[in-house]
């Protein structure tokens, strides 16, 4: 895994074969200290775990496929979970017969080559456990009353 | 629909179940005085209406899909219609078999949860209508001339 | 292909019918004096050269479709290799049928239209032949140690 840091929130990275996609991004942030951002990636990876989220039985059915699959769209952010950094993406992956597949990326994903970009945010996006959606989900300060707003 | 201000041109948005993701993000932008801005995000939505677009009819094809779907990218742009805030995205979905759709997204397509990071550009993008597309097409102010750059 | 630039950074493109999608984008760096940046699009293409990379064999596979694809995301970075701005983009599309096809985007790929939200990058990214993994890769300033970081 390796990074430059072009500007002060702006990182590119690049993964190497056999680099676990999700870990990596955690040890990025931890190491640079960032406890918020986005990031956006294309390239192709050999193994990788898809997950597909039932909000009825609030459960994740996983499926691992193992085979050279281009990465056309990696797109996520980084938020701070106990006092971590916790990575959240989604892949659309691309099949040799051009076909795609795609879901919520797990760990175990592993990549042939990646290059990513990355902006920092300052402070903190905190996510904590909700029960009821069964998700960690991003705890946001200010709410957008729809009800009263019909225009 | 809940979000933060990270930084002056930042802010990273959650929708909550049930959320008609197209109309939100026009009332954010309203509400933030948001002229120009681009976007990215990822979640889950439970309804979706896709569009395509055939340039020689000039004529949208949609479609409405009902189950959980992961939003695998939700990729977009805000211009200024009207003196309106005017969202246009575009959704790959990915199903419990992981295989994948997607197209233009329309109004009508409702979260189950999905997290955006969306910037904020200086001024306006205005968009007004190409009766010869037949669409909304962004007004830029500058042409590359492509004939005298055979480069 | 139309541009206006937002911001110093910020750029706003649309491709117009015709423009071959990733020389347009090297024309534009060429033209802004933009030796790095990432950008993310939507839209639609009329011919699309797709590409799948085989990490064993090191050999791209190349197919050609021409139909009225929307583009449900574009998605890259721009680099500099022998002194010219040398742009790396996947694309993921969406049939008429809402199916959904995609991969590296080569040459030849021809837009109905397009929006591309394009964000230069102080400096130089760098990219050079690498003869073990038979691709172009970013020559990135600083490793992460993996071995060292098992947190």
């Amino acid at each position: 895994m390796l990074f430059s840091r072009l500007a002060p929130t702006k990182f590119v990275i690049r993964l190497e074969k056999g680099d676990d996609i999700l870990p990596s991004l955690r040890r990025f942030a931890a190491e640079n200290r960032i406890g918020a951002g986005v990031f956006e990636g294309i390239g192709s990876l050999n193994t990788v775990k898809l997950g597909h989220y039932d909000f009825h039985t609030k459960d994740y059915k996983f499926e691992v496929f193992s085979e050279d699959l281009e990465i056309l769209s990696l797109s996520g952010n980084i938020a701070t979970m106990d006092e971590a950094p916790l990575p959240h993406a989604h892949v659309t992956l691309g099949k040799r017969d051009f076909s795609v597949i795609g879901g919520h990326l797990d760990k175990g994903s592993l990549a042939n080559m990646v290059e990513i970009g990355l902006s920092s945010l300052p402070g903190k996006l905190v996510k904590s456990r909700d029960d009821e959606v069964g998700l960690n989900l991003l705890q946001l300060r200010r709410r957008l009353n729809q009800a009263a707003r019909k225009s």
